[in-house]
């Protein structure tokens, strides 16, 4: 274990203790760096075919996993390698990237929920057997937050609702634009990226708060 | 001009026809990735005895200019090769990185004014004739907001007050803990840095508003 490690252990240890007095309204906070969601068509042609993806660990929403496998990602301007693959596989091929990962490919990815991939940028994943250009798959995700159908009427908001959260700190402030994302098999997470997440001086171990909750979706 | 700069100048001009009609509070925005200020002895450690920097281009502050000499950044776990040095020199060096790039270097830089160096982090600095291991002036910049006394007046802040920004769109939101740096001698510009403006989804061509004015400093 070493000092990063050790110091992360510690707060978590801290933040345990004080978890009796903890506010219900507190949402733990998940961080995401770039990642893809291959098709098994996609999957096919960059690993072989029928090849089955190697899960390296769970992810705090049920079912999903960080894969062993990874992948290049190529756009007209540049190149950014071993970007995660998660699993499982799904209908379609999605690329969640970083804004600042945009200008290193060349592209201006569009920002989207997942799934709403409709007229999005493409973009060429590479990896060991071959190569894909998808035409439409490339995205910045949309900050949201997973969470039960019972979490949901708990927090006072409804599936598909946009909220703000609210962020405590030095680097603190609040997002606007949050979907809420309430279904029966998820966790309660908010899903921030890395960039979202280093400009509010937070992370993994991080909470934050629902600050309005405007009715209705965007 | 390539299909970036042309749609950068377009939604300049676009922005340039409304301007109008636009609202004296907006603040322009100045986007500054990872970048270097040395001292003249450190300059002569990394570049040579007696070295001079050669201006690349004028920053939007008075005298401030980016130089085309860059460094390599170490630290215990990484490097960042090509960051930017910007001149004149100044008594103390001093180093600004992404909240990203001290996971990369490997240490955890503290949220700082520029200026304000005292127990901040040291790092190692490389350059083509020499290296410098400096004891502190490793930052993360804090957010803030240059302006002259006059615009201050205007804006009805001083200097060393601490106010929250609003910033609009699909990515907008509220950061608070903004500091105002008003002298004779500063230009109007909310300095963010690239991972703050992506989180937000704004970029140099933006314009940021005040929402809060709380009295007094930190």
């Amino acid at each position: 274990m070493d000092n990063q490690e050790a110091v992360l252990k510690l707060l978590e240890a801290v933040q345990a203790m004080s978890s009796g007095k903890e506010d219900k309204n507190l949402i733990p906070v998940g961080v995401s760096n770039r990642h893809v969601h291959l098709s098994q068509t996609d999957m096919d042609a960059l690993f072989g075919q029928g090849y089955q993806l190697t899960k390296l660990k769970d992810l705090s929403q049920p079912g999903q996993y960080a894969c062993k496998e990874t992948v290049t990602l190529c756009g007209p301007k540049g190149a950014i390698e071993k970007v995660r693959i998660l699993g499982p596989a799904r209908s379609k091929t999605q690329v969640e990237v970083l804004a600042s990962d945009g200008f290193k490919l060349g592209v201006a990815p569009q920002i989207r929920l997942s799934g709403d991939l409709q007229n999005t940028d493409g973009i060429t994943l590479v990896g060991p057997k071959g190569s894909v250009q998808i035409n439409e798959g490339l995205i910045v995700a949309q900050r949201h937050i997973h969470m039960s159908c019972q979490d949901a009427q708990n927090l006072g908001v409804q599936d598909g609702q946009i909220v703000s959260i609210e962020i405590e700190g030095l680097r603190g402030g609040t997002y606007d634009n949050v979907a809420i994302r309430a279904t029966d098999n998820s966790s309660l997470e908010c899903h921030l990226d890395t960039e979202e997440a280093n400009s509010m001086g937070i992370n993994s171990l991080s909470k934050v708060k629902i600050k309005n909750k405007n009715l209705g979706g965007m």
